[in-house]
């Protein structure tokens, strides 16, 4: 916006103008000047405040009786501004008169004034209340010492007949919808009617037509009404003047989440324009801008207190659904059972659906973020989720094919983490892609992106393109602790297995079997001695554990990690006629987290003294940090499939305490 | 890239690792230990250095005649690394014994290690030269103090023969391609040969396939040849790896300029990928990485010295050609005309295109913006620009229409400035848009995101759509002078225009005429009197006068410029039917600035004695300045299809002597 507002003063005629509070209007006198005229004088009343800047410091002449008279030079320029707002349109004047050599007045060139308060408000520091022409209104910073307004996306649905979400409805159905909106107040002051040929206009830039809606309230008393006045259809709307001191009240909404072709900022504009006549466009004199943020997409690490689990109902797997409500039970959350018209034989409840949250001083709640990949279930999220105070996301790539990659079951957030000094209060999202040397599969470029644009959980890039499935959740998971770490990371580890194995093969336990009744395909009779003198077997273990480094050494650098935050849990893999891994055995790390409740998949390990020695080793590692281990038989209609107990199930956990708006990223 | 690499020791036998110079391998002592060790000594060759990370302080027990003793605790880690290159495979080793309590030794794991230099190495200090190594390669960074690689988008041709630019051509045709390309260097040290199973292989990512081509250099000494080893179609390449110290020579090329969805960095990695046995795929256990950042395109303001003049020849224009051939002459520099077959039809030289230039530490040459607007000319800067070292870039709007504000009329830059603090080396570029309120018109999308992608000339978005043609230089240009200021900006200004009449009035030249042998199709008599009685006349260029005044206390705003800086040249507008302006008489802001010679477009102004008083009055205000005004009539062949001077011609001008990477954005 300019800084000061060039006024063309004329001498010999008195012309009219409007002065908006708090802004400054500046008139190049010499340029108004009459010929022969070398010094000057101002008068103006009360309701004026003025100054005189000249290029060069020149000596003030005073001539007895009338006021200051400055000398006249190119670049002197008067510079004045009003700080009431008028009650009458002109009670207000500026007159300067010109003088010839000698101090005889020649002309005089001066201007009516009307000032007028103009302010377009909003909650620039955050604390829910839509402050008074806030200094900061129309900029954005991050940190507990930032500032800048906040506005939601309202993805959720309050209205029961509505198809889509409520962006997409141009009708408010309820005050619920104004609720998720945030507060826009313009306060104009002045006389009872502007001027002939001015108006005052709000407004948004075109590129913005589809990121934000604005709704104005109709009588606000009694039979409210709330009329769309910015969004897709209108990019301006002209305002409603009232004389006096008058507030308006809008209601702002986000249209669209962050994405890498929408950094999430928008803006609304006031304009006071003028006309000069008929037939003459307007000409804009004064604007004032406020700027929203639209808050993001946030994820929910597993040491986030669970609300809701999520599993779906198949014709194979009433025992498991049992075994998980018992677990669930147990954590004290809710258990929602997705049935067959809705999942139409999907079970990968992980892989459909990521739950988050989206957050603003003023509201927050749940937003769940649908995967391109659609296997059954993606009816599931509009039909069952989206709702009131319930959000719906999705990004889908246009052209781009859809890999086992792009299954959210490759999508997980490490808790809070400090990585070399660098905070990331709300931990950072991990994806799993190919190595860049292959040209392998990678989670799609418009998820990818839109991931990163959401800005709070800075993203990491693991290798899992190593794995037939190629999910993140195959090889690492985080459980909650109660000591100062606050989480410890797990991650599936072949030479953990290994050195079990050979230590019982040391204590004489060569000839323990494992896959005792194990309902999956090879049920022929392995023992220890067989899986260690497996020569292939272990090459590949070997391979598969340099994979699980890599990714090991890179969490350990980008979550600022030491050894002592990371548990092995013993697990083998084999690679497939691709080269591709998949496991043995059910891989333990691909465990559902209810805070202190694990439910593991049960690894059908060696049995020694009827105890499952990988069972124990887990408890062994787990149980003194708080943790409850619970084995959950999934071989038959998970394991069997190449997924375990996290794959199908997902979890709805409680958002952080923590505000998005004070992380720096 | 991880820091540390994590390495398996497994008591009972002794592995082979390669260990990468500057790289750390940590082991888990404790992992690795047999049953029943209490404490562990370490053995190593002295290519070796070692040191022991405990989780907790512990004391260190020292047997006679063994060599130190730590105790065995879980967290417990070797680190090792290695400064030289091994000579042959398997030279250095690393040797743990473990022990019982009481101290008898039990078992012991060992390492066979092979050290390996591998460096990927560009010129990150931007001196011209490659360094070794530098800890600077891997990132970017602005100003003077700044760091980083430079790549130079290949959009020159130096093959006369190939239609379009190099960068659409694998072969290189001559040296003078490498010339313009980025040197990297690999750099490996080690044994005659890898150990079977490893290879190096140089990579970028798929997203980046589009942005930069490597080629590399056979026998670089005598009859060299260059091969494409990375770009569009070859996202990786196995590296020939040669005993010793070797380097490899590469060579790099931008294939890009940043846009919205590039924000011009790329990286090139090389990996170390290690494979355990046939069938088993590779896994990487090193990375190098190295950072480029793609030159920008960079604009030329009126203040920079001019090389080349472009003008179209027509049927109609023999004498204005005639009279800017002697201003070029004057000004020394070069006229090059534009002929019927090349231009078919189209006079507008100064809205087809738009020279600038791109520069890198090791070279710097002319790049042409052409314009999405095809009016004739569009295949001039194609087959009369491009060329060897004259390079070609261009950005067409996929679905948007095109209008008079695509036409680079509508772009200027100004001369370097500082506003508030902060420095704009190279000026900043102006473009005219609408006024949001009206959903006007405004350059096309694609190359605004362009412009502001380039970062170092920040772009200010003016308001041009109340003019017919809408273009900035219309209403605005700079001009360069000798004083501490360095330029001024000049504005039409019809307020000046009517002080000017007023006073001449006042002098009794009411009668003077204007347009004295004036070709245009207005040639009824019209005299000052005439002008000033026409109240139409007044309230449209008041109105004008409003539109150019928010144009002007913008740009003092984000030029940081004060009055004095600013010069008023005298204009007159009127209203179309649309009520969008055109110019009053030939409009003379819109002139062509060749250093110290300006060519004016004559304004047929009122003859007082002989002489026409606008020309004397924009005389009177730029001779002072050292500047020579020469005023060229431009009313058959421009003025009358509402061009002036300078939208007929075009200006080629020497590049800055700054360089743009000290620019901080």
């Amino acid at each position: 916006m300019p800084g000061d507002r060039t006024l063309r003063l004329q001498h010999g005629n008195r012309i009219e103008a409007l002065c908006v509070l708090g802004t400054c209007i500046s008139a190049d006198v010499y340029g108004a000047a009459p010929a022969g005229a070398v010094s000057f004088s101002v008068k103006h009343t009360e309701g004026v405040s003025m100054e005189v800047t000249c290029q060069s410091p020149v000596e003030i002449v005073s001539a007895p009786g009338s006021g200051t008279r400055w000398p006249l030079n190119k670049g002197t320029v008067l510079r004045f501004s009003m700080s009431r707002a008028s009650t009458e349109v002109n009670d207000n004047k500026v007159t300067v008169s010109f003088y010839a050599e000698g101090g005889q007045p020649i002309n005089q060139a001066g201007v009516f004034l009307t000032g007028i308060g103009i302010s377009l408000d909003v909650d620039a520091d955050r604390d829910g209340i839509v402050e008074k022409n806030s200094p900061n209104k129309a900029s954005w910073t991050w940190g507990p010492e930032g500032h800048g307004a906040i506005l939601l996306v309202s993805c959720d649905k309050e209205n029961p007949f509505a198809v889509a979400s409520d962006r997409d409805d141009e009708r408010v159905f309820s005050k619920e919808d104004l609720l998720d909106m945030s507060r826009m107040v313009l306060r104009t002051e002045g006389p009872q009617r502007l001027p002939r040929g001015y108006e005052i206009i709000l407004y948004i830039p075109v590129s913005e037509a589809d990121k934000v809606g604005v709704f104005y309230v109709q009588n606000p008393f009694f039979g409210q009404r709330y009329v769309p006045v910015l969004g897709r259809r209108k990019l301006f709307h002209t305002v409603q003047y009232t004389g006096g001191a008058a507030e308006l009240d809008f209601f702002v909404e986000g249209l669209r989440f962050p994405d890498d072709t929408f950094p999430g900022l928008v803006s609304i504009h006031v304009s006071l324009l003028e006309t000069l006549a008929e037939g003459i466009p307007h000409a804009p004199i004064f604007t004032d801008t406020v700027v929203f943020r639209v808050a993001p997409w946030i994820m929910t690490p597993n040491t986030l207190a669970p609300v809701n689990v999520f599993v779906c109902s198949m014709k194979d797997n009433y025992l498991f659904i049992k075994e998980i409500k018992n677990l669930v039970n147990k954590a004290g959350c809710e258990l929602k059972v997705c049935f067959g018209y809705i999942n139409r034989g999907d079970r990968w409840m992980q892989d459909e659906i990521e739950f988050g949250y989206t957050h603003a001083p003023h509201k927050s709640f749940p937003v769940v973020l649908d995967s391109p990949r659609d296997g059954g279930l993606e009816r599931f999220p509009i039909k069952d989720l989206l709702g009131p105070d319930f959000g719906y996301v999705s990004r889908e790539p246009l052209f781009e094919a859809i890999t086992s990659l792009d299954s959210f079951g490759n999508l997980e957030v490490s808790p809070p983490v400090t990585v070399a000094g660098k905070e990331y209060p709300l931990g950072r999202i991990l994806i799993g892609s190919s190595f860049p040397t292959s040209a392998g599969r990678r989670m799609t470029r418009v998820v990818r992106d839109f991931l990163c644009a959401q800005q709070v959980q800075a993203p990491v890039e693991l290798y899992s393109d190593w794995l037939a499935v190629g999910h993140v959740d195959e090889f690492v998971t985080f459980v909650p602790t109660s000591d100062k770490k606050r989480f410890r990371m797990l991650m599936a580890s072949p030479a953990a297995c290994y050195k079990l194995f050979r230590e019982k093969q040391k204590e004489g336990q060569g000839e323990a079997t494992m896959f005792k009744g194990y309902s999956g395909t090879d049920t022929k009779r392995v023992t220890i001695n067989k899986v260690l003198s497996n020569n292939i077997l272990m090459q590949q273990n070997q391979y598969v554990q340099r994979c699980i480094d890599w990714n090991r050494d890179v969490l350990k650098k980008e979550l600022g990690l030491m050894e002592e935050d990371i548990i092995d849990l013993p697990a083998l893999f084999k690679l497939d006629k691709q080269g591709k891994a998949v496991p043995y055995f059910p891989n333990m790390v691909t465990m559902i987290v209810l805070a202190k409740d694990l439910g593991i998949p049960k690894p059908f390990g060696p049995m020694l003294r009827g105890e499952c020695c990988l069972e124990r080793q887990t408890r062994s590692l787990l149980e003194p940090l708080g943790l409850r281990c619970r084995f959950l038989e999934d071989v038959s209609s998970y394991h069997g499939r190449l997924g375990e107990v996290r794959c199908g199930t997902n979890v709805q956990r409680q958002p952080f305490a923590f505000k998005w708006w004070h992380v720096t990223p």
